[in-house]
């Protein structure tokens, strides 16, 4: 977290937030009013948060890693946008690190050249539109960063994204995997494409596929920039 | 910054850097010993922390943003394991807001769906795989940020993505541009692909293209994640 996030919560009298994340921040929101709920009701929460700040109080609403990444932000704003111009209260997004930047500084630099950030998601994503992403991504050499990789109504999914990405790269392509990014507990695992399959990855993991130029020195993913080294 | 790159600063014996960033931390970095040299002389300075580190000094290179983006991070590693063995320096990491997720939450949340980071400097990226990405990036539907927009030598290499991308989205696709994202003297332009030409941007913007959903309300840039609201 920045400085100016953890201001913003020292700020708010009332936070609202998913409860697993609730619990990540409970050290700095001392005995501040939270308003916390489960999965999957986000439009809930955060319509709670906008009511509560139509009444006059200062909410913060908590995501982890970047609000602004697959986060509360979008919702957020929509939502603010939907009230009486005159009620309407003011909103700040205060970007934080996404899982993407702080998995790749735990690999080594894998994103040092173009990259697309994809989720396999598809609660809200036609999962053919998020295979067609993956498809330009991959012939496209971007390096490839997957949020979202699995759960238990996808198990197979990151399997179809990398025998679709094995059609433009090499099956020694590096790919990272890290667990719980940023959080305690952060594990990291660096393999090939052709390996994927075998390696542990669930919900909590960010999925770092190279590019064509990526390379991986002392189990460290590396995407040269192209400097003459 | 984050309170993990600040205390690495200061437990630093010397700041190794492009003169323009250490200018920017030079509150945090007191007496210290300090390398910065100008721009496109990456690799001797970086190679000159590596050797400093080798010697057996406590060195940090910064780089703007997150450093594993278009930043110093993955050329120090390369650098570092050119370095025999036994003499070769522990090297970590530390991750930062990157412009394209500082400038997103300047804008709204124009991030909340998949997106492609791209950037326009052909100094060491063949001009024509980075139109390629540019073109595969539009005709997925990504939400495209593009650094290093312009500079004197690429003054045409905006406009001429941006007719790239109409090729795939509609000319009113919302455009947001963001100069000096989180820094000093920050500013935010919202305006559409048919009128990018018109706008101000420079080296120090970076761009955020919307994708086929991402609107405009109140002069804020929000893509639609897809929740039901």
């Amino acid at each position: 977290m920045t400085p100016k996030a953890v201001k913003a919560l020292e700020d708010s009298d009332i936070i609202v937030g998913y409860n697993t994340y609730i619990a990540l921040v409970r050290d700095l929101i001392g005995d501040k009013e939270v308003v916390g709920n489960g999965m999957r009701q986000e439009v809930d929460r955060c319509q709670k948060a906008v009511d509560l700040a139509v009444e006059g109080h200062k909410v913060a609403v908590i995501s982890s890693g970047d609000p602004g990444v697959y986060g509360m932000a979008g919702l957020v704003l929509e939502l603010v946008e939907k009230v009486d111009r005159e009620k309407r209260p003011s909103c700040e997004i205060i970007p934080g690190l996404t899982a993407a930047n702080t998995a790749a500084a735990a690999l080594g630099a894998p994103l040092m050249h173009d990259y697309a950030v994809i989720s396999l998601s598809d609660l809200m994503t036609p999962w053919d539109l998020i295979k067609r992403r993956a498809r330009l991504a991959a012939e496209g050499d971007f390096v490839i960063a997957i949020y979202n990789p699995k759960s238990r109504g996808r198990a197979t999914y990151l399997d179809q994204i990398r025998d679709i990405v094995l059609e433009y790269r090499k099956p020694e392509t590096p790919v990272g995997i890290v667990r719980k990014a940023g959080r305690p507990g952060m594990s990291t695992t660096v393999t090939t494409l052709e390996k994927l399959p075998e390696a542990d990855v669930d919900m909590q993991s960010t999925v770092i596929i190279g590019n064509s130029n990526t390379y991986v020195a002392d189990g460290i993913m590396i995407t040269p920039r192209g400097y003459k080294v």
